[in-house]
């Protein structure tokens, strides 16, 4: 990716996670590895995604830990990509995406794909940043301590 | 951005979204927009971006609604970059985005800029994506319900 500062000398959390996964095609290849997609062809027929891009980020992914490459749990030559634990703590951001998506980018009654708990079937709740004691809180009750 | 798929057709809520800001550039003017960024020679010197990328970011933000372009507050001729309401509501994501980065890309004692409540100077809680009833949900408790 292009960037014109050093990441691994950047303070800012954000713009080291950006580094990592701030690209679409990561982002929808980490989707769709928690959809339970874990074979190359399967990312490809899923995202319509161009062999040498898809291997390109399946690769940045497993460099980057947040993917394992392990042989398929059926005994088939094909490798499997599973999400490592590092790539499973990936959850919230794949969910604030679909959140923000959800109640900005479809129209009124638009139907979408929906995030359900299994056990209840029912869609997870709005997730809000939250002060320490718990309390949701808006962006401007919040501030960056940037390093002195 | 060279997606295949028309995304207006898609019924995923995280690719719609990343249609919009998924690129590390947009993400990076989001977040410099929550910490009160403004002008656009302000965002070049925060973020060491082309002058012709910023362009382009700021103006794709600017069509999809999530900034609005302001007069400067102090009269002056620069205009101002604010984010709009919608824009304020990736405040999870950006949240999401600086707790993974915080946790997974910083070696042990490593200091990082930190979110904080000014109210009380604490950090923010962390967001985990919840069930309806309120519980901390993992990946695989929740699934995605298609469209059928």
């Amino acid at each position: 990716m292009n960037n014109s500062k050093t990441m691994d000398a950047q303070p800012c959390p954000v713009a080291r996670s950006l580094d990592v996964i701030g690209d679409r095609w990561s982002l929808l290849v980490v989707r769709d590895a928690f959809d339970g997609v874990r074979r190359f062809s399967d990312f490809q027929r899923s995202l319509g995604a161009a062999r040498n891009i898809l291997s390109d980020r399946l690769r940045r992914l497993v460099d980057a830990g947040i993917l394992a490459v392990q042989p398929a749990a059926n005994g088939s030559a094909y490798q499997a990509y599973v999400l490592t634990e590092q790539g499973q703590a990936l959850f919230p951001i794949v969910v604030a995406l679909r959140q923000w998506g959800e109640q900005h980018l479809f129209a009124e009654g638009e139907r979408h794909a929906e995030l359900i708990e299994k056990r209840t079937g029912r869609p997870l709740h709005f997730m809000a940043p939250r002060a320490a004691d718990g309390r949701v809180v808006s962006p401007d009750e919040t501030e960056v301590r940037k390093l002195s």
